[in-house]
């Protein structure tokens, strides 16, 4: 059985994607939040990073500071330009006296001008002043132009919206065993052809060497129809299955990690979404099973998903025979 | 007979993605319109909802009321700030002696701030009324951006514009009878590679309770090429369907219901587009046919595709063995 | 063989997605536009059309056109409210005496609203005249946020940009004759994964009625990798044809049409794009096959597709056995 | 050998999309960029090009330059339009006394009424000024409705961001060689799905003509799941490769290029992106294999992957009788 099962690993091997030849890498490889616990190097850090999706993934409240502190900062570099122009080159904006009153009218006359509201009070005369105006209404088209693609990039990027099980469970299952995880779609919107895609990390030693190996693992359904309510992934520990005859221990030794990849088609953005996760073998618990979390309304006329229960599991024995 | 119909169900419960252990839910499943009927709980209502989509799905009139409803929420709401910063520092506005006539000049005054129209016969003077003004202008232009990006969102969300039949009906088929529905396209898009996937779902009793068993419906056809004209749906009543030797009683009964999911790539759009819907056992017809909905023009220089008459059926005899 | 050619046309009739019972159709399916020769009826009109698409797919010139005819008309609507609210309420605009010099003034304070550029010379002030102006900016925000969706929905709505060849050739292929038309992208853009689909539709008696019968081609090659310098689509008439035996004269009398539908994968709009087109049985050649619409550059540093030859064919003898 | 290795090239012809019929092509078919080495004739200029596009893939100075120019000379334009009109029109400007300073309110007005920010210290008058203003502001919100539209399509545009390495290695593989390259995504974005796709094009003389074969190259694996770290795609050079048997200076001599195709799922796009490049005879290094361009990170927390060394290898002996 330890023979069929290392010709099965070596087959497994195929088509994980993270490469037949990664096998010095340096801990958890995929955070839980999805993103790859990766640095890369060798090239400059602008043409590393894609600056329009960095925004596109800010945090709300962050975006908008930073909306605010470049527009400030706009401002006040304009502002500084009309001072050096000469503040009596700005109509309107001249009886200013001390320095102070002289920068506050450069500075608003800059934001009227970068927004385009241009009221008028203040407006520009001479050349240089003209022609600095001229360029900052310009910038404040472009800006805009920059903005309104920024928040349309915000709001309309397909994004998965998917809630997963803080644990995945060795639950029994059919005799034996299985892995066990939960998702559920937590937004308004309609997930269909679901699929979820599972590979295992296993930190072994090879010739003396720690090497990570990687195993596609086999789920009972890979694919639904429909992710309307919740769905309890399952990958049976059987002779099949790497992990099979893999003790707690050996688990822990080999840092395990499931890397979870799942991808489903939304009806909101009527196009694909996927989530990625991930998790260490920290977050099993053995001998375990979740508990609904779905239930009919008082009055049966709906069905009550709830999604603070979808970690909810209870504890129960394992096979005996299996746990060895 | 019994037997294989039994093993038939349980072979089919696979991948209809409603979940396997979802056995206690409440009334119908998916509305006629498409939605499902589910409730979320558990986690804080704005991050159950996707704000810019239910934005993207209200109706046209009550989305331009809430542009009108914001739009003076916010004017009313600066006019008060203009206000407590003292109408003094309106220049131009600031003739206005009585209350009515200093908000009326705040409130236009912001609105002029706010669209970026500016005219400038009241301007802002102070520190503070133009810190106002210019946060202001800056809102005005993220606001947008916002606009911009949810009417445009509006305009190209990708949807599938099908038009279904009142009625499913079970209709004499190949000696035997299948059940029916009729789709068409009704807008002046064309839609290719079109697909139909169909689960029944059904209450039944096990153990004494009551649970809802789902099985995917097996097509006569369940893809075409083109979808110009109309499609009948057809799913053959046979000894493979989970309705074979239902009667009209059991499927009242059973609360029987048909979940339609139709998908198709879009020209408009160029993008796959899919729509919903549902039929449940009070909108079965038992015995009938549909009548054909188009014909040549009366120059016979055309299609006409007379989409009043989607549902328009002649009632017959169902083969009397097969009604048992 | 006529008989085993009758089963084959039976089972050809699948799929096709024109409807199986689609037979009393009028004149031509697809014009050679790639649009439907169809006409819906039986739903108001608006609801039967999409606005959006069809003001996308509108040439740039009448697009245009609709532009000005809009701003024209909206300018003149809040010219009109302006002057029933009176020109003495438009601060600047107030000295005009006759009404022309008054229409003038309200009209051109009406664009300066609505494109918020509000110079200022001409303001609003009074309630009436300041709630129009305020109503007329947001319209302008709003429809400015409509044309920036319809001018970037213009530009990035994907579009196959394929020439087709204007004739189809019955060409010698194989010691039999085939079916063959050529198609050529003739933008500087990269189609891949490109697919044809061809179906055919003849008008037969059946049981003393017209009828049209739908068949799908078979192709030599219905895929190609990368659709770089030009495709020659080629059907053999071959005994599995539904054409075979079919002779001139069959053809114009049954007016056959090949519907032709191709999708490719854009890298431009990284998207799939299609397009249709039909052939008659009137741009049928008998007998000729294209000469080469490419050649090596004199200087042999590139290729050279030249795209006015893609219709370029020479006569030639069809095989004698297979014209009968 | 020769026998069956010949039957091979005439199946391998099928399907690579270049056209079986292109044969007088004219050097590298693919750009090292990815751009065809192919121009088109026959139909007018603007015709043949996607204006957007080429807007898109624009360097981003050169597209702001291009929107400087535009900018300034729309200005000019319209400068000279008003100018005609007479200055005394602009009220505000009027006092302008030589040209220049009429050229210049003229000019400054323009800027300020296209920005739409139209502060007002000048404004038209006058049906003709007032008109000519009217329409350039009109122009001003179209302009920017393309700008915005433009700068999102240019922040959107879907892209692989894929680094090749600048050799293609002829290595030691399973007992004989192997042609292989390395790929690797160097942005911040994660790149599942991955496929592959190599065709091998051949100048050969065939019947005394030089004419270019094409052949689908197989690979040990197509496709991986996810494009974390790096993917070394290998062609087995065995008794299925076109290239079985070939010698270095047949390599030359037939000008061997290998087209490169990748294709994978983004998800910073949540869209399908893709890159080519292509690799000529005098870019192989025979006898060579890579080096490793990951490593753990010091601490032991994290992968590095060193995008710089994407091309190290190291010089080998190939297996001798497989060089022949």
């Amino acid at each position: 059985m330890a023979g069929s099962n290392s010709t099965q690993r070596l087959r497994d091997l195929i088509d994980t994607g993270f490469g037949s030849n990664s096998s010095v890498e340096g801990g958890r490889l995929i955070n839980s939040d999805g993103s790859t616990n990766l640095r890369k190097r060798g090239i400059p850090f602008w043409e590393r990073i894609s600056l329009f999706h960095t925004l596109l993934r800010m945090r709300p409240g962050k975006f908008f500071l930073l909306v605010l502190v470049a527009y400030t900062s706009i401002n006040l570099f304009f502002a500084g330009l009309y001072l050096w122009a000469g503040v009596e080159h700005l109509v309107g904006g001249d009886q200013a006296l001390t320095f102070p009153q002289k920068f506050m009218e450069a500075f608003f006359f800059s934001s009227q001008t970068i927004t385009t509201v241009g009221y008028g009070r203040v407006a520009p005369s001479g050349i240089i002043t003209n022609f600095i105006a001229s360029t900052e209404s310009l910038i404040g088209i472009l800006s805009f132009a920059v903005m309104t693609g920024l928040i349309y990039g915000r709001f309309s990027r397909p994004r998965a919206y998917l809630l997963f099980s803080s644990n995945i469970l060795v639950a029994p299952f059919q005799g034996g065993k299985a892995l066990m995880f939960r998702i559920a779609s937590y937004k308004n919107n309609n997930l269909t052809d679901a699929e979820a895609q599972l590979t295992l990390a296993l930190h072994v030693l090879e010739n003396g060497k720690t090497v990570t190996r990687f195993y596609p693992l086999k789920l009972e359904y890979s694919k639904v129809n429909s992710l309307a309510i919740s769905w309890t992934i399952v990958h049976p520990i059987n002779e099949e299955s790497p992990l099979y005859n893999y003790t707690k221990d050996q688990v822990a030794q080999s840092k395990m990690e499931v890397i979870v990849f799942i991808k489903a088609f939304d009806d909101h953005f009527s196009n694909i979404v996927q989530q990625r996760t991930s998790y260490t073998w920290q977050q099993v618990v053995y001998g375990a099973k979740f508990l609904p979390m779905f239930e009919r309304a008082e009055n049966g006329a709906y069905t009550l998903l709830e999604l603070n229960k979808i970690n909810l599991h209870e504890l129960l024995e394992l096979p005996a025979k299996v746990e060895n």
